[in-house]
């Protein structure tokens, strides 16, 4: 017989719409020829061709009827990078080596990396080139204090050139940041509109909430529009120095999106790493100047004063090479902020404190006034030792608060945070006094009851650290918006009684409708 | 409202038939109530409870219609621990911290893990706790020499101690390993036939091909029953002191199956990983003596010879520790052994060896009886330089060729190795010297055809380094059962013309039917 070689098999595109985040999949049936004369089998790592474009995949192989003969399957982020419609011709094809893995084999055996080696990896990795496990080799290389200084300024430099980059048109910007893990610490509207109202400029992007109850920009889409395009920014900011925005609509470090993904999978903290995110994010949204928040506490993210340390030291350093000057701010990192955690709770403590109203959250107040006070010093707005004065008075003569409403009708609209309906009130059964409160567990409570989606759910804490509480007095209470997530939350409250420590033995739970 | 927790909500399983490997992922709409009220999102690790069991499983949402409400749909790993049949009842919750997660977190912070440390870290990988992700971060962690001779012993005991353990009644147990990368390199079959006939204990199992053409149990299938159980085994061994089956049924260092997965996605040298993965799989196969081959050329595993010393002296040092004795042996590694490279065309190599036939490969013969002098040496069989000529008799004799039909025979029998019906021979186009031969490339030539699922598909090379062709002189001919996988490897062998080089720049190829 004679042969002749024949183009490769096509296939048809399915969208089987199964979200596998940023890692590409594809799926084909075990019976499929391309499988065999290939030698692809499951986790094979895949060159798919489109008559447009190509990228590399993981493979699942289907076992059972969910694809017809000559069918492949895509998952959302497979279909979206390649912007596939169903039935489209797909071929697939051996993927040559992903070069920049050699950078990260490179790293495991100890080498020392350049900005061009950390710039390919990065590239890569934003192109959907590296599968995950491959994304957990480059951090776990890179974790603990593997990375020098030098390499951390690499590293931030090739994830801000990996995205957009904004140019306010300003010679100062400011910003700030807190290193997580504190629930209900809600300083940033209250931070921004005072500094803005003072005159300075303060585009402030957020996230959303990943883990938490609530992120910046979860609680102030509460009472404004947050889903601002880069223009709209703009055009805000012009108007009023200021907005407090969502960061997602603008590709700020999107390699760090992806990173933080599996960071969190495999929880390995590198200095290097959190460094170049924290940084790469605020320079690729034109910061010049970021105070860093860092809570110190036994259950927040830095737990002691000396970690607290080491970390400050290499934030200077890699900041003053990145030409970004930082200024570093440790607070209490060993209770909740503020009374509400969730969205439209946290922004109900934020609006009290701004209307300076006099059940407002007094902890709250502080932390966001020596938070402004010590960026209107780095800032040069006022002599150092003279910024609580100022931030005080911008904030108690309702300056804050007319900026703020500003900024919000200037981003579409003011309203009001709405009211969950469903609520359970937590009892003390004993009077003590309350020696400890575990935020972790605080938050899990929140995010049981519904908190982000759900923008009215969360809960109020009603006692602080060192308070002396009576029998029945109320220590906190949960909103949800559906009995079933009430039910979630407080399974899980009564199921961990030592959420709310009291000194006493016998303290307790007690149910009361409410 | 009086709220009074609920059990969880029950979900329905089913099988969706998808192979992830060893991972369980579990799949659930972006609508399921449980996703909202736990919190759980694409890629969060979630804990399965079924009446009798419960894993720990990796979450993919799904945003199509493949589920209805109140389903849960499950990867084959995860469908396979749990033993769940269509609609069983299922429920969510979430896992506790995997513990010896933060034994992985240690060293990479650069600690010492103890023999304890690692058995957390290998059970919670055997028992499916372990995302890939995580598994990524133990390799890395481990990858270059971040082992230290002591942590490889406590691996490998605590891979070993992680399965079965098998225990021959004898005082001697020999056993050989090849360090792969070399196609065609099938010496087993004739050494352990020489070997058992001189009256040493030889059990030998061996795996399927994942990456190569052909594996020993892939070429063993093809002239004889190779899926025997224990008991079978035993009863093979007790008779005729050696066996030659299929390593799969026996559940022998668990763990290593799943590392050597994502270590082979990683590409990550890990000299550490490497020997505990060698020695954990032959001690828990009973082995008390072990000859190591390891191949040394520029497209083998091991490049160079320093790299080789390296590697020789931890696994003398561990295999001392480990109480069993290793002797290695290097061997040429710049081109394929035998002719054939395939499941029948390597057994035809095999049997030609055996039966002392005048066409047989004399590198293939060569290269058993090099291993099998060492290994009677080293058993003491005969004096140190003697095993050579031993062994020579015992193969020229017939003798092994007799004890290989025995040992067939007491497998379930003996058959004749097939033949492929299409073929492609490739010429000469020059007359010329061959410099080189790509193993590589021609290990992907020969499962292009077809190997090794295909068993009498592969390819027959004619031609050695260092030797004359003439004009039309035959190089190679692929086999393929079928013309689609015939035409693949064509193909492939064309657009790569360098795959066996001459010393002229006009070598190539033309097609001839056959």
């Amino acid at each position: 017989m004679i042969s002749t070689p024949e183009r490769a098999t096509t296939l048809q595109a399915r969208r089987l719409g199964i979200d596998t985040r940023q890692e590409p999949i594809i799926y084909l049936r075990a019976d499929s020829p391309v499988c065999r004369s290939e030698g692809f089998s499951a986790l094979s790592r895949v060159l798919v061709h489109t008559e447009h474009c190509k990228i590399i995949a993981t493979l699942n192989i289907i076992t059972g009827e969910m694809l017809r003969r000559g069918q492949i399957g895509f998952s959302e982020s497979a279909w979206l990078r390649l912007q596939l419609n169903n039935d489209d011709n797909v071929w697939l094809s051996h993927p040559k080596p992903v070069q920049s893995l050699s950078h990260v084999r490179a790293k495991v055996y100890g080498h020392t990396l350049n900005k061009q080696q950390f710039q390919e990896i990065i590239n890569d990795i934003v192109a959907g080139r590296y599968a995950d496990v491959h994304i957990a080799s480059f951090i776990t290389a890179c974790g603990d204090d593997k990375l020098s200084d030098t390499e951390i300024i690499a590293l931030t430099r090739a994830m801000i050139d990996s995205g957009s980059r904004i140019d306010w048109g300003q010679p100062m910007v400011i910003d700030k940041h807190c290193v997580g893990g504190l629930p209900g610490n809600r300083t940033t509207p209250i931070v921004v509109s005072i500094l803005a109202a003072s005159g300075l400029t303060m585009p402030k992007t957020s996230s959303r909430a990943i883990t938490s109850p609530a992120g910046t920009a979860d609680t102030m889409e509460t009472m404004t529009e947050v889903s601002l395009s880069l223009e709209q920014m703009k055009q805000v900011v012009k108007q009023e120095g200021a907005c407090l925005a969502w960061g997602g609509s603008v590709r700020l470090s999107p390699s760090d999106d992806i990173l933080i993904q599996v960071e969190r999978a495999l929880d390995i903290d590198s200095e290097g790493q959190l460094i170049a995110s924290v940084l790469s994010k605020k320079i690729a949204a034109g910061a010049t100047h970021v105070l860093i928040d860092i809570p110190v506490g036994p259950t927040a993210k830095v737990r002691t004063q000396q970690a607290a340390e080491k970390l400050t030291a290499s934030f200077m350093t890699v900041g003053e090479q990145l030409g970004i000057k930082i200024q570093i701010l440790y607070t209490d990192g060993t209770q909740p902020v503020g009374n509400g955690i969730g969205p439209a709770l946290e922004a109900k403590d934020v609006m009290a404190v701004l209307q300076n109203e006099p059940h407002a959250p007094q902890d709250l107040k502080q932390r966001a006034l020596t938070m402004a006070a010590t960026m209107l010093e780095m800032a040069g707005v006022v002599d150092a030792g003279c910024g609580l004065e100022k931030a005080t008075i911008v904030l108690e003569s309702g300056l804050a608060w007319k900026k703020f409403v500003a900024i919000c009708i200037a981003q579409g609209g003011m309203k009001q945070p709405g009211e969950a309906p469903y609520r359970f009130k937590l009892m003390a059964d004993k009077e003590g006094r309350v020696t400890q409160v575990d935020n972790r567990r605080l938050a899990q409570v929140a995010k049981l009851a519904g908190a982000p989606i759900d923008p009215t759910a969360g809960l109020v804490i009603h006692v602080k650290v060192g308070q002396q509480v009576q029998l029945h007095d109320p220590l906190l209470t949960i909103h949800a918006e559906s009995s079933g997530e009430l039910n979630y939350a407080v399974e899980y409250l009564e199921s961990h009684p030592d959420i709310i420590s009291l000194n006493t033995e016998e303290s307790g739970v007690e149910n009361h409708s409410d």
